[in-house]
């Protein structure tokens, strides 16, 4: 990989080679960070290059991404997810230039396929048949699906009480899927065992140093959707804090590279009821952890495993940390699929419930570009929708009845 | 529309100007279809202009639609969805050169989007400010969807019985839901009474004629991503027999204008449980009504409402009818999926279930160009993918359970 120098602790500065199968730093445990050789990207490509690609996925970012010039990818469509103007919302909001990236529109109807595209190509090149991780939402779901489609096997380990219907999607997508009759550390634990003694590569968030270079792509596109300038502020949800990380390395990326020439600032929304993050970056004090008091189960992370870089990236990015409550986050599940058509998932509308009351707080002026990304589909998660959603009428089949329904709405 | 001629009766021939909202034959109660001037079209496009259009979605064939130069469409990204080269799902089916076309990743999440997309532009070109259908399903969502996202109110009945899922996404999008306490047939018939009385937009299928224009923008679609070739076999599930009126519409426009120089044959796949429409072409005699006992939802229809455009379109093709079992669909489920990382609906992978039964009976050949479409995502009914998927291995939390849980699979 000629574009890419080097892995780089975020703690202790150490460097690694970048090989597939290092993760974490061997000398204090911190996170790597892939480094790059912008010189060399720089020559390799700029706008014009994009400009005249025909790939329309994530895959059009190749010089950007750690993976081998000739290593083979999924044939799934990640990435390249609509990037509307969002104008009757904007007008609402109050904001004249507001736009929503649809990551709900991925494979597997979420932001981690980017993530996960970047896994599985890089566990074929460290030569493993199979990939594996904890979890039950997302990042499980869009592992399965680009295993399947690499003909990668996928063992996956989901805690005891994880709904039967996100485990279906695993087995549909032929993982493995490993039940643990007990808490969600005990399954991380048994997992991260399991891929130490059967040399399994290792999915796990916040450890592999990959995943949020795939994550990077959805910045990628954003500027390459408003003609390779970068919004004043781009709205994210925070859960485990890979995604924000991710969302910041691709801006700096661009910038280094001189494809865009200035950085945005970073809107952090997390659920009131579970902002460890938030609440180090408001109190300016270390990250605690935090119960998991929120209804938005994918961002529903009380202990996050990628703090540092998320935290980084807020304060780097002159950022701001907001709170939502859940009853927000059901009114912004409305708020967007009525004003536009979208249907996403709470923690997917989240950073939407921030951005308004961001907006009506004045920290974010109406005449600044706003760019609000959609992490996951609405479908994913229908029993909050129904708490979001309100009542059918309900008539008998008159006529009459139907007029008396009218009048008393 | 100087591309549109008129609308013709597919029955008794009669002829009328292509008003939007202008639905069946005022003469006979026929189904009317639009009727294009090809020679106009072909002088304003070919494949040379297509494949330099930068507009990915069903709107790059505006010269194929029959809406107004200048009419604004919805903003969201309805088509283009990807066609994938099968490899590992072709191998094992036997197949040397399979695709798969994946409409489940529409915003709304099936190829019914591409209906609901044209009928809100007719609806706004005829000045009204309210669509309205009867339906529960991908029909129902993808009108609340694309009405939402033009700024136009939608309202929808429902029968009583409707999951509470479903109509929580009409609601989300904000449209008026009228949950009817009665019958399906009680509830079309108190839409149809509503869409009079206000005179509201009728998105009903198969009274609406332009709903299968855009449902035929998928074929489109397949021959401009095989390079304007139609392929030897389009697989399609059948329901009310809408869509495959439009695939075959599509690759017919393509086919007048000199876009390609053949046509395919169509392989009519329906369950078993309710297959009227097949049966009809099997056995050479008018179509009746059929119950409706299949897993299979969005294709459970006993009457169907377009039978005609749908038989002729099968015979006409050289086209195959096929039925398979409930339990067929349900494999066909995890099949795709763990072949490709495609997640179908049941009425979704349905198509693919008869493909293979049709390759093993010999009726397709091994090299022949089979592609599949994928009508709706998996996660509109996880319900049946329960069914579908099997158990995971349930453990206690040890290496020792884990272990002897691997020696028993």
């Amino acid at each position: 990989m000629e574009n890419v120098k080097h892995l780089k602790c975020i703690k202790c500065n150490a460097t690694y080679p970048a090989k597939p199968d290092t993760y974490t730093c061997s000398q204090c445990g911190g996170i790597l960070d892939v480094r790059y050789d912008y010189e060399y990207i720089s020559q390799k490509v700029n706008k014009e290059t994009f400009n005249a690609r025909k790939e329309f996925s994530m895959w059009r970012y190749r010089e950007f991404l750690p993976i081998e010039e000739e290593s083979p990818v999924s044939p799934l469509r990640v990435g390249w997810s609509p990037l509307y103007k969002a104008e009757r919302l904007g007008e609402t909001l109050g904001l004249s230039s507001l736009y929503v990236k649809d990551d709900g529109l991925n494979p597997t109807a979420s932001l981690k396929d980017r993530a996960s595209a970047v896994a599985v190509v890089k566990a074929k090149e460290a030569g493993a048949d199979t990939v594996a991780c904890s979890s039950t939402g997302n990042a499980a779901s869009s592992l399965a699906g680009n295993a399947a489609s690499m003909g990668l096997k996928a063992c996956i380990f989901v805690p005891g009480r994880a709904p039967e219907g996100k485990v279906a999607q695993l087995l549909i997508f032929g993982a493995r899927v490993v039940s643990v009759q007990g808490s969600y550390e005990d399954t991380f634990k048994l997992s991260a065992e399991a891929i130490e003694r059967w040399g399994w590569y290792n999915r796990n968030a916040a450890i592999n140093p990959y995943l949020v270079e795939g994550k990077k792509t959805v910045s990628l596109e954003i500027a390459e959707q408003l003609n390779w300038q970068a919004p004043d502020w781009v709205v994210v949800s925070v859960g485990d804090g890979c995604t924000i990380a991710g969302v910041w390395k691709g801006f700096k990326d661009l910038y280094q590279a001189g494809l865009i020439d200035r950085l945005p600032r970073l809107l952090s929304v997390q659920a009131a009821g579970c902002c460890p993050i938030n609440r180090a970056v408001m109190e300016d004090k270390p990250w605690e952890p935090m119960p998991e008091d929120t209804l938005a189960d994918s961002i529903a992370v009380g202990v996050p495993r990628n703090p540092d870089k998320a935290i980084n990236a807020i304060k780097e990015s002159n950022g701001l940390p907001i709170n939502v409550s859940d009853q927000e986050i059901l009114d912004a599940m409305k708020f967007l699929g009525n004003s536009s058509g979208i249907f996403g998932e709470p923690a997917g509308v989240a950073g939407l419930a921030g951005l308004k009351k961001a907006v009506s707080e004045g920290k974010i002026s109406h005449t600044e570009t706003v760019v609000n990304i959609v992490t996951g589909n609405g479908l994913k998660d229908v029993a909050n929708a129904v708490k979001a959603a309100g009542e059918p009428l309900r008539v008998a089949p008159s006529m009459e009845e139907l007029l008396q329904a009218f009048k008393t709405v």
